[in-house]
């Protein structure tokens, strides 16, 4: 009989959101009156249309599907240049920092990278992760292989847990011991903390002592509105040696469900055998995309330039301010009711501590029975975000100001 | 220093597809003229325009993804209901097979899948595959872990390889060892060849007394026409137990640019544990897609949707009919200058020995060189595929017979 992956069997419970949405279901089904004022700050998915830009781009690419002259069948496993190209221009080129477009991936989320990215990593490596952290990182890791078996608290045995605290500001040190692959998320998810140019830097500088890979998730980097933190990791003299940057169009462009990102693999970051050989990574990518994928929907694609278009450009700005107002009220509406609240400037996401003696649970059911409001309680991204609970800004800003409402009543 | 995965140093050469697309740009870089004359019936890529209904439906989707009141975030990680339930019925229902609609899970596409699948099995497995086959499936065994270093023919130590050969028909007998998981590919690429209800019935036969798992790669389904050959195994009794499809809009619907394919995985499949638990892999499956990815574009999932509209199913039966045309034409002139053809009456590629004395690669530049035309060397597909190259039928008319014309100048 076949054998399955038994690290599977490790995992603990479901994944955080299918799980959150199970609960919210279940209270729906019970409470239909509940149901009917349900406000949704949860899963953290955008909830206005798509830039007027993409949605031309997309309808003009799959016009172009339906006509022998400019029909697309399979694109290049990597992404399309055009893609590629304004990619490394506009989000590295611009900010004189020198990515080549085939150290441009293109790939159908960042969430999918996460764990794309293992495939071409060895299972010796010793791992840290940030806590609290978006599961995808953790989960990953635990399917292939990486951990041992869950503990009580809901970590796993194997890795290095880097706590992000309210004394650290949600920003860890990097640790004592060695590590080869650290996962850095900034601005993050779930916390809203970003790293300074100098958290960043640091970080850089134990890379290259250690030798270690950093995977730096920069998916939320175009809601930084302080000039003074860095967009990418690669603005950091050094972190072309050490670093791979995710990125999404998920939440600048709304493509939470046309599905597109990217992933920056630098030619210049070396991997090693168990023998001490040492490689590029860069063609283990390549040949991983080749193999494995045909690339992203074309229209997507087109979807996807057109963000940077100027027209583009402004109507993501547009996006993001919104959100970002969301974001002014929420966390003004916690810190009202005196709800200590992290967050929120340079990241779509309220990070807030429960009232004293609520576990995180035990606030998203109260928040879900009492003002039929969903939030992510913190415990769910890792045993140190145990007492608090994230508030989402992607929602309309009526609902926004009606959580703000309801809030007071708390 | 991080580890990489040395299971890719184990790869020989490129991907075989991006391979040839290097010979070609090569050949065309120094031959301006022939490149001009170039036709390419290499990759297997579809060449017309998408079924207007597809276009239709992701219009529509688009359309609604730049309005407030129809725009869609993340969709199910598994697939939208409509897309599952309508796959379900059509594909499954109408031909008397029971699959719910929970068991089949949309992806963006079945190159994809037969990576993904991968994920959820053990490392244990004694594999078995078809040779010549699809490389996808080989490769990804190799990046995982599962086979020993190449051997000069370019085969891996560890993998049972299941010849395909004019004597067996292009249809292998199940092997005499036990193998634990089986890869079949029908219709298959690359040799055209089908099994029939009773040899498919057979591997499933051998897949219940060995308790393997088939999976079962049915992408080019939509070509067969003779009414006597299952379009899936699952028409086979047993087969429900032991057997997961594989499916792809690619080759019916024209999607090798827009992305979308499925897979089958009936909840009575089970697996075991290394301590010799058995488990249904179902929920693995549903966990993976959970935690690794957020399904397929939306406006994607609209269009293969439309595929099973009436209209779309009568623009799809174009689409076939057009390119079974071509494959008509194209074997015809293999036999009229005496090459030995197979395969292209239910598969769109013909399998075709190559006159006595030249390799696959030789034919391969012959037929560049002195006809312009790009085929697929058979050895590119593995071992059992020297001597032979397959032509593909995916392509305008007016090529194929020009392509038809040139061969008889061979």
């Amino acid at each position: 009989m076949a054998y399955l992956n038994e690290n599977y069997l490790k995992l603990q419970a479901g994944y955080l959101f299918p799980e959150i949405a199970r609960h919210v279901r279940e209270f729906c089904d019970a409470n239909p009156e509940g149901a009917k004022r349900l406000i949704r700050c949860g899963i953290g998915d955008v909830t206005e249309p798509l830039p007027r830009a993409a949605i031309d781009a997309m309808m003009c690419a799959v016009d172009e599907l339906g006509k022998h002259e400019t029909f697309h069948g399979y694109g290049p496993e990597q992404g399309y240049e055009f893609l590629r190209s304004t990619i490394a221009q506009h989000d590295y080129g611009d900010r004189k920092i020198d990515i080549a477009d085939d150290e441009i991936f293109i790939s159908d989320g960042s969430k999918c990278d996460c764990g794309y990215i293992l495939d071409v990593l060895g299972d010796q490596n010793k791992i840290a992760i940030m806590d609290p952290v978006y599961p995808a990182y953790v989960d990953t890791n635990v399917m292939v292989g990486h951990t041992g078996p869950a503990r009580k608290d809901g970590s796993y045995e194997g890795i290095v847990y880097l706590p992000c605290t309210a004394e650290n500001n949600f920003v860890p040190e990097p640790p004592k011991e060695h590590v080869d692959l650290v996962y850095l998320c900034f601005p993050n998810n779930p916390t809203g903390a970003v790293g300074t140019r100098e958290q960043v830097a640091h970080w850089v500088e134990y890379a290259r002592q250690h030798e270690a890979l950093i995977l730096f998730d920069a998916a939320y980097e175009a809601y930084i509105s302080d000039p003074e933190i860095p967009h990418s990791i690669f603005e950091i003299p050094g972190a072309l040696e050490c670093a791979v940057e995710l990125r999404s169009f998920s939440k600048n462009g709304g493509f939470t469900g046309v599905r597109c990102g990217f992933t920056v693999m630098p030619k210049t970051v070396l991997a090693r055998t168990e023998s001490g050989k040492r490689l590029p990574l860069h063609p283990l990518w390549h040949r991983r995309w080749s193999t494995k994928a045909n690339s992203v929907s074309y229209p997507v694609q087109r979807g996807a330039e057109a963000l940077y278009s100027p027209e583009g450009g402004k109507q993501v700005r547009v996006l993001i301010d919104h959100y970002m107002g969301n974001a002014k009220i929420l966390r003004g509406a916690c810190e009202k009711i005196d709800l200590k609240a992290y967050g929120g400037v340079n990241a779509p996401y309220i990070w807030v501590r429960t009232p004293v003696g609520l576990t995180s649970w035990q606030m998203f059911d109260q928040m879900l029975r009492e003002l039929n409001v969903v939030i992510t309680p913190g415990s769910g991204f890792g045993a140190q975000g145990e007492g608090y609970f994230r508030i989402s800004a992607f929602n309309s800003r009526e609902n926004a100001e009606e959580v703000a409402r309801r809030l007071q009543k708390l």
